[in-house]
């Protein structure tokens, strides 16, 4: 049965990019060090086209999360990637490549609409402009037997919870705190969540939960 | 070398109380779920005089942290214990009974100042007005070889962390979204940390972290 799935990782203190994140640095200030454990990592590096790096504990989550993701819903400036405002020229792409490592269908969450863009390597880049509910709805269908993974930022997995549509969430928490940002919960809905297995990474915990309905 | 041990249960959003937190509910709305993870173990329920309860991975943090411990720290909420507003009834001693389960020198952070209080089986309480670093000093001056426990509620912990004073802290990652209420990291000065123990209980995730000066 395939799900919706988050996967994000957050601070200690809660955020997942640190302040004056923005589109042209979406991480904010200090905000690389929430994705220090995956950066690292041949599984990471591999799927974005680099060389080298370290196979660990770590790197099955990555992996495991590439097999079995069918499509994928991002926000803009997860989209964006730090190129800056893209949404009025019809000519940016984002900071992706030619090549992104999603290689699946990307829904990107926008008030702007676009035509879809078909990248090289299984990547598509679809542009929604009704809300997380129609993206989830889309990505679906596209995903076929595998998961829809809910990749961010903290915007998109907080209205996805909220819209009751996630099934899973999966925080990998780095070992740091940024003190102000972007919060992965900000006024969430009380709700129990069943842990379903952690991973003890070096440099960062990853919980993953069930979400009970 | 003992160590300031800073010791709290926190849902995966990031709060050591829920809303409406008082001297008569300290733990706030839907609180009670961060430590269930403690509650139903026979080592929390023998410190508190109770019978029964379960042995599993949970209980020997808890017996660890009582066999380090030489003294505590901790806020008049916490010593309040939902018993209300204690500070001006000289005859008040919090709801912890003749036998406070601390079995140990308590430093309680008040701006009320109060007589020194000896229970029995090894606890005393110590009213603080000057202060956590006073309130720390204190407690290692007490502790001898044994650790510091800085217990909470969370502004002590913050205000230990703000303060430097922290050599550790370990979190139980509660799997609940409680959605508002009091945060453990509320505009915490960015630092890093570096994980040095992940214990995966099935009610709480107990991550350890060493505190990088």
């Amino acid at each position: 049965m395939p799900k919706v799935r988050a996967d994000i990782s957050m601070s200690l203190d809660g955020f997942v990019a640190g302040p004056n994140a923005s589109l042209e640095d979406p991480l904010g200030v200090g905000g690389m060090q929430l994705h220090e454990w995956a950066l690292r990592l041949e599984a990471w590096r591999s799927a974005h086209g680099l060389p080298g790096g370290e196979v660990d504990v770590d790197s099955d989550l990555i992996t495991e999360s590439t097999g079995s993701t069918g499509a994928v819903v991002m926000g803009r400036h997860m989209f964006s990637g730090g190129s800056g405002p893209w949404e009025d020229d019809p000519n940016r792409d984002g900071w992706w490549g030619d090549e992104p490592p999603f290689h699946a269908p990307v829904f990107v969450l926008t008030h702007h609409p676009r035509e879809r863009r078909e990248m090289q390597g299984g990547t598509s880049f679809t542009f929604v402009t009704d809300g997380v509910e129609s993206a989830v709805r889309q990505a679906k269908a596209e995903a076929g037997e595998q998961d829809v993974l809910v990749a961010g930022g903290g915007a998109v997995v907080q209205q996805a919870l909220a819209a009751g549509l996630l099934d899973e969430i999966q925080v990998h928490v780095a070992p740091v705190l940024l003190g102000s940002g972007v919060r992965l919960f900000e006024d969430a809905t009380p709700a129990g969540l069943e842990i379903t297995r952690v991973i003890a990474g070096p440099q960062a915990t990853h919980i993953r939960y069930r979400i009970k309905r």
